[in-house]
């Protein structure tokens, strides 16, 4: 999972600063790492470094990236890699044809049978944006552009792509529309970026998304549809529930209120009696919202975030633990204590946060639980992009929902109905629910 | 302003990481450095260093300070001092009658007087704990506990005090109760802290306040009151409306019911005709959500957060400026546009975060915008210890109401009455209310 | 210019920290970056890290890093390149015969020609060594030993490199023996690195030097030497003169006795009377010494370095500068004042040390300053691995030796002539004295 | 150990430049914590932090510090205390009478007695500077200056000391000159330092010494001597050995002379016979330069010392010590191998590092290794300022000199006599020998 933001500035405008904002507002994409390479007339610059945007750059270091063209790149935390900069992106390359940027989110399918073409390239990352750059290369004998459509045409997964070349922003989105790519404006500046909340940070118009299958082509012409084959549309469902930020639009639609449509669902589909509804903090709110303003039932915070937790703190001793240290989250006593909760979440992926969340409810007087999750019970790992952890961990994977409901000591548990989530979406067209159900949008191939 | 803790462990347990997680749970009240110093059998040990709790401290520093007494502190910024960590708390001292440690929360008014009495004394850094810690061994004479009353009893202002020697803790509150400390129990350990929500953090039960006036002493006998002289009780109404954590206790109730009452008193006082009511992030929540169920105008959130901003980053250049870059807030459209819109917010001091707020809702389409605040105008700084700007800085103290309103840009603009707020919070006691009418506590002496 | 390390263990030892003490040994080759790559059966695992040895490795890192194959690198700051790990070697790629790890010292003079053979290649560094990289998998349909042999054979200019396959440790020198390697043995394991002091430090014995132009392949059977081509003998006297610690071997001798030669040398082609020989600090010493030694004159310590000056200090103000503020060096007063003094350099580069020197001594109240330099004018730039600057800022490319005298303020000066230095290094083969008459080993080709 | 500098300037320049430069000459003389105070018509400003003068202090802060007068002070590692700045020096302090700055260097010997007077006074760090000021408090009643003579006629033991009040710089040593302190000038600008090399460094003067006993006031009527009240002097022999620069000067000397003397004055009272002479790095090189003019034996680098060694870096494994790792060392083995060597060192402290110098030496093949110490054997632990370890550390003082030859593995050894010792130093005025005979300056006093 990451997050990517491309810029074209027909004025000449600098674009590392907006580019810069651009990042920020996809930081909850990624915070191991972020990126930022720039061209002007050819000359690449760029900076890459291991944390968040604001630890990895500086305005020395953004007043120091001069160009009218620019790609930048945040990247997730992945558990199998170590702390280098080795994988942060954007890959910046030199080629035969001039230099090359590409900032990449998703995962393909098929690099094993693509590398088998590539026999003559050597691979320095883990990066599958290292592999579309060798296979532009390898096609080199065309011009760039068409290069770049071939290269994209033997892409099997999910994907969405910034280029950079010396004097064009190129971006493309796999067929399947599995991750997103909206299209903006500011003046006669062009923005890619992962979310429509990017635009608003920096200022620019929502245009309209790259489609499924398409390759668009910026530079001083505007944009330029390059190839446009899509497949069947099959978006990712983990993007509209959980991953997206509750102000980019999807679908036409803001995601905030598709996840409050889908607490309402929750109701519709399965109504409970309670006193009260709580959001898990924070991922549960807005759909808890939608569910209190379905049920009737009235919306509180039955739980306050330590605001002021960092991303590194000293683990409590065991007797600590036992005596009941609780850093990040605390009940508010008197919006819990004798009250039947209906406590609404996002999704259920290992079940150890919930079942820490019902526990500290219930010793803090709570009469009864009843956990409603807006989305079905996660079942399968994603091998498309969505960083889910192996199908051991899943606890969807290995527990029927009664069992869950026993383990996270919840009253009732409710999972929505994968026909009541995507109706909250509001598409008309299809999504990938491979983690759901195991229809995922591609094949995983032997080997990857 | 700080939060300070202090702890007894008369099983011998070691106090540092109860002291550590209780300065979790109080990290709202500071965050420009943080401190914990103990002591086992008069041997003490103590780290202090700028930033947050989990910046200045890791597991090693812990485990290395060992002791069944030890007290803590986290300090809330100043703007006149630089970044050394001279003024980190807690102080820490040896006298003729052995060491002393202390952590305060507050501001004397009469330093200058004291000092006059301290001729002998050195002073080495501006903290009123200081002047405090050279009383009590100006009256050394006597022994160390009764010096301790003797020197508090010297003090004029607010204050919120844990005291550390050999073998006791001692805590100390001012008599117009105008600074919050309360007393918490695990075990047969006893826990000092500047709000209740430290005891949840480190599973601890909440006793009672140390009162308005009184000093007690806590040692291998319990809990002894050494001295208990109050005055008009005069708690600080800001602690109410916007330090303290909501899921901290004052008055018996949580500031969490306290807040959302004020919201409810909001309308009461003054009914509105609005589409959605909105809390300014994050202060103006509670109120809003109190405010909706009042007037049953629906409670959406109408303006995100970025949840990645940290402490720095670049300042947008003027160009980007002008474009609009919002690099921490952004507006949710759909629950803004067209809507006439009720924003709730705890106070304004300033009043450029509200106009910024304000702005930034209309330029999302909103119709009109009418600001609820759940308090009264703040007119004067405060002296005694919550950290208001200079009077030239607050707008309350330079602006009429409807000139306030027009110049954050709204279409309507009320206060909360002061009798409305303090109806909120329950109370049956008196308040200091001098920042929003002059009636301060304590008055404040000549030269200070 | 770099330091380049590797090992293979017969016995299965864990390589990483002989070869962190061995990059140790070689930090005078390169402080800007330092890397190390390991294989276990195939299994890479590196890190690459800004600053030195110390700086960018810690005990976790290097317990991290386990194989029994391994290779190292340490890099020397250039000019033109900015603050980033993307050049720091080794270079760890993965291609279709496993994985390939490369560390390399030197400068190729070819590369846009082996450029245009890798049509389907891209490059993400300015590395030498990832040219050489995909020079081995364009050779990809051989096995990886001859394809390797391959590479090396296309290869034009400098370099010394230590290459890592799955099972092998393999390491090469140019034709011509520009860079040095050489091979030291500890119980059943090998080491490869660029001088013996690094054999010294990690307690091995010196075996041989890698012959110029040989390939050699180590593995379980020992070593074994798959190509030797070599061409006219033309080793970098720089190393001899300057970069080379004095206590690594390089003609069968140590360079601190050749260096010693050089100053005595430096007597026998031009006597001098002088009351006192002084070495400049720290480069000048060995051959002040010998010069001493021949001449009869007391050799002294006339200028005291301040041991901790670090990297980086605040620039003393013009005021300051003026008032003669001198942070890194003292005259010793009483071994200069009245003296006619003999001081010996190594190189005169750009001619700004020297001159500063002269000019301190003068201040200190020396009577006469000979300066003596222990190798002929510096009048070309390097362009083979040398990081001399360009001509314009060599003072020997600009001036004559009695304008360069002038400049420095010396009442003398005089430089050891080449027929002298090469007596001195004891060599009876060739050298490269292209910086010195432009009769370089390898011409550079156009464009390079 | 420390060191000190203080700076007045009747022409008004800001002085924090120039004491961060007499500082860094200083840093030899401490590491662990360095700090610059200074004042401007009594507003004071300062910083310290941990670690070397340019880690804890960049251009920023150097500018922000504003003043015409000013104090420094930079802090040798003491075993016993943990990472802190609390006792980084310069102290500064309010009282009654303003200001007050105060950086030491040195022992007081009778601190508990002067606590006993200063009855009213708490005491926030263990830095004997804390006693003085409070002492200067406690004779408030005078003028500052006043005050000031009479604590520092109660002090008993070493000091070196500079004090800064809102106008004036003082400058004052103990009466037995145990540490040193000397006045330098620049135009009408006055300096106060540890030693002379300060002076060398900033581009000043050296005028005379403050004089044991002496304490002087410096102000825009230039230096005043407020008392003069020597005892008999007894200056530290350490300093002349090995603390100072070689480059500062004593007893109108430099200590590089001394040291030279101190070698040629070894071979005179025992004449040995060797093929080399050869200095323990960095320490024991002077003097064996002297002893190699004194016996006509030629002085060679025997032993190279690693440039690049931080001061941390990872210890070996036992495996790769037994063979033999050497980081920071290594023998010249030309200059070693069959050879009877003279190894010279300045003092034999623990033995530890001599030890392994010897051993080294052996297994480079050397022939003889006949030790040379220029000073008798440490059989006392300092407490009078010297950082020495305690007497069960000491190998002088668990030892006779013949067992001490054959712990450290040596072939010969002899110690330089304190007559001749005291000789080399020119001295015709007495020295504390407390170290090597325990005939200290001043008794300690119980308790202490």
């Amino acid at each position: 999972m990451s997050g990517i933001v491309g810029v074209y500035s027909k004025d000449n405008h600098n674009v590392s600063q907006t580019i810069y904002y651009g990042l920020y507002a996809l930081q909850h994409r990624g915070q191991i790492s972020s990126g930022i390479a720039v061209n002007h007339n050819g000359f690449v610059d760029y900076h890459k470094d291991l944390g968040l945007v604001n630890e990895g750059f500086n305005k020395e270091i953004i007043d120091g990236l001069v160009g009218n063209i620019g790609i930048g790149h945040v990247r997730y935390a992945q558990q199998s890699e170590g702390k280098n900069t080795n994988n942060a992106q954007p890959l910046v390359a030199g080629y035969k044809m001039g230099p090359l940027g590409l900032s990449n989110d998703g995962s393909l399918v098929n690099v094993n049978k693509l590398k088998d073409k590539l026999i003559y390239s050597i691979f320095q990352t883990d990066l599958d944006g290292e592999v579309v750059a060798n296979l532009i290369a390898y096609y080199h004998e065309d011009n760039i552009e068409s290069a770049i459509v071939k290269a994209i045409a033997d892409l099997d997964g999910s994907y969405s792509m910034v280029l950079m070349t010396w004097d064009k922003l190129i971006g493309a989105r796999d067929p399947h529309g599995l991750k997103p790519l909206s299209i903006g404006k500011y003046g006669e500046d062009y923005i890619l970026a992962s979310e429509t909340c990017a635009f608003d940070t920096i200022g620019a118009k929502y245009i309209r998304d790259v489609e499924p299958g398409e390759v668009v082509r910026i530079d001083e012409n505007g944009i330029t549809t390059l190839r446009h084959e899509p497949k069947e549309i099959r978006k990712c469902l983990f993007e509209f529930i959980y991953f997206a930020r509750p102000d980019s639009g999807m679908n036409n639609r803001s995601l905030y209120s598709i996840r409050r449509a889908a607490g309402r669902k929750l109701f519709k589909e399965f109504e409970t009696e309670g006193d009260v509804v709580i959001g898990a903090p924070d991922s549960g709110t807005v759909a808890a919202m939608g569910y209190a303003a379905e049920s009737g039932i009235p919306y509180k915070e039955g739980i306050i975030k330590n605001r002021y937790v960092g991303r590194t703190f000293i683990e409590p001793s065991q007797e600590l633990r036992e005596q009941g240290v609780m850093i990040k989250l605390n009940a508010l006593r008197e919006n819990v204590e004798g009250k039947r909760i209906v406590l609404v979440d996002d999704s259920i992926v290992r079940g150890t946060t919930i079942k820490r969340t019902v526990s500290m409810l219930k010793n803090a007087g709570a009469k009864e639980i009843h956990v409603r999750i807006s989305c079905p019970p996660v079942t399968r790992t994603c091998y498309l992009g969505m960083d889910t952890p192996s199908e051991e961990s899943l606890i969807g994977a290995n527990m029927t929902v009664e069992e869950i409901r026993e383990e996270i000591g919840a009253d009732s548990l409710y999972y929505l109905s994968l026909d009541g989530l995507i109706e909250a979406t509001g598409g008309d067209k299809g999504y990938c629910t491979g983690c759901f159900d195991g229809n995922y949008a591609v094949e995983k191939e032997i080997g990857e």
